[in-house]
């Protein structure tokens, strides 16, 4: 028996059942329908789960935080800026990387758990949804990053794709660039669908065709698929003569697949990135990247997670931050 | 037989196993994995180690992890290590950041110790020796890595960073290389002193020269400090023909240095650096640099902690492991 059975046969969201199931939070949730998720949850006998319960009333000044793999250039400033402020607050992170598993995940998250965590911080970009229900039921806040639920039900902060990618878009634009490129990221990933997103509303405010052969999808966020997608870009539209990647990753791959060519960069070919990971500044041409604030998306969730354990309150701020754009050497006039 | 054949047979993730061996936490994996894991456990004759069957009531089956500072490229996969074996035995990390402050340092100490860590792996430059004292008198075990002490009372995983700077002055030097310069790290550290040693004890076994003016010693391990550092041997040993930087950082600088002298790498002047970071391949020209099992020292030094908290021994093992010579583009014959 679940928090997903609840909220099926109540017609809800889970995220709608744990917080009328809790009474903290269920000022939250519309009267009628608190009403009815706590007549089924009788119905069924569900009994959120004991252990995260328990958490309330013994506090551990410590708070769980899960990354998909903390060797990703992108995690150490965000834990970074997330373990400062927590410092500061007297607490302390519990760390652990899920590799986007979702058995590793809800193991990691049993332990975490087990040691009587107060709250989380969550940068996976897939983590279960039953286990974020499971968690909001126990009733330990949880702040999301670099990821948001549909529904808004948890606090989130996110950094603007779809403002960061426009940053990119105009940039090129503006050195008279037209036939440009996207490669972009996979699509079952909120930052690649987002970024995809914004690259063709960017160019549709632009006024630019953005036709399906100038968009090429990579099946994964590295090099080598970067590569693969460029040089399949190159094939279908050959009058290419500037490439919005989806991330640095992408864009080091579209690098050799310019090179392997014969074409410059920025030359024949302007490519522009997203991150701004450290060293991108170093390339050969140094890389114009579009920065992600990501230490300030640590601390802001640390905040966001320490107002929430502070008073009790379930706030669901959804914050998202700015991305700036950092021009260097790998965009020229067309 | 290891937990990880269990894990495999029973299609869990380790650190399921290790809960669901141990009956203090049994109630917090699913009970048909329980029994399932159980079953498998059974079946392979597999005995736990005395871990899992939890030896005292009181254990918290986290590790403090102190390291200086995680947006350091250097520890992230370190700490990856640490996780990924502490995690199989049913272990969580818990992480700070000290930035190499003694008061900070202190006081994040204390907070780990107020949660009952089980045990404590620091990865910090310059841990007060005053506070090591004090941890090994209050039991609990601790293991060092990229650090020793003299009198190697505690257990440290280090890499071997004479015979790593070696690597690289035998690899110009048989390139033809024969005025062979060092940029030299601070010598506070261990790094840059024992890698100095290592250079000079290189060169002399090479029966080259090494004199005073071959030797410049940055500030700290800085691309800007690399530069100026570079700058100064270049003015005091402009026959050089090859650089030999004690970290890939330095060796940035010194593409600076030479570029601004209108110098070529690696027409005229070769450029080694330590560490191989990520990236340092796709620079130009791509860095010849010393690898440093990073991720190996990590898992090395958790496999330490964990069989002293196994078997309550005080086993002060003082580990090096071998560095590796990646060779690229900035090296070339004289």
């Amino acid at each position: 028996m679940t928090i997903r059975d609840v909220a099926r046969l109540a017609e809800v969201h889970p995220g709608t059942v744990s917080r009328a199931l809790n009474e903290q939070t269920r000022a939250l949730v519309n009267e009628e329908t608190a009403e009815r998720v706590l007549r089924v949850a009788e119905e069924l006998g569900y009994r959120p789960n004991p252990i995260a319960r328990g958490l309330k009333t013994n506090r551990s000044y410590t708070v769980g935080v899960l990354i998909p793999d903390l060797t990703n250039p992108l995690f150490p400033p965000i834990m970074r800026g997330i373990e400062d402020r927590l410092g500061d607050a007297g607490y302390t992170a519990l760390i652990v990387n899920t590799d986007n598993d979702a058995g590793r995940e809800r193991s990691q998250m049993d332990a975490m758990r087990a040691r009587q965590v107060d709250g989380f911080i969550a940068a996976t970009a897939r983590l279960d949804t039953e286990l974020l229900a499971d968690v909001a039921a126990g009733g330990a806040p949880m702040v999301l990053v670099n990821r948001r639920l549909e529904d808004g039900s948890l606090a989130a902060v996110t950094v603007d794709d779809r403002q960061g990618i426009r940053l990119a878009v105009d940039h090129v634009a503006g050195l008279g660039h037209r036939l440009i490129g996207h490669v972009a990221g996979p699509q079952n990933l909120s930052t690649g669908h987002l970024r995809h997103l914004g690259f063709r509303e960017a160019m549709s405010d632009l006024g630019l065709p953005a036709p399906a052969e100038q968009v090429v999808f990579a099946a994964a966020f590295t090099e080598a698929h970067g590569r693969q997608a460029c040089a399949e870009l190159l094939d279908r539209a050959p009058g290419v003569t500037a490439v919005v990647a989806a991330n640095d990753r992408l864009a080091i791959g579209c690098y050799d697949a310019l090179e392997a060519r014969g074409l410059a960069c920025p030359g024949d070919v302007s490519v522009t990135g997203f991150n701004d990971m450290p060293f991108v500044d170093r390339l050969r041409p140094p890389l114009t990247s579009v920065r992600v604030p990501q230490r300030e998306i640590g601390t802001v969730a640390a905040d966001l997670l320490l107002s929430q354990l502070s008073d009790g309150s379930r706030d669901v701020r959804q914050i998202l931050l700015e991305a700036t754009l950092m021009v260097r050497g790998s965009t020229a006039p067309a």
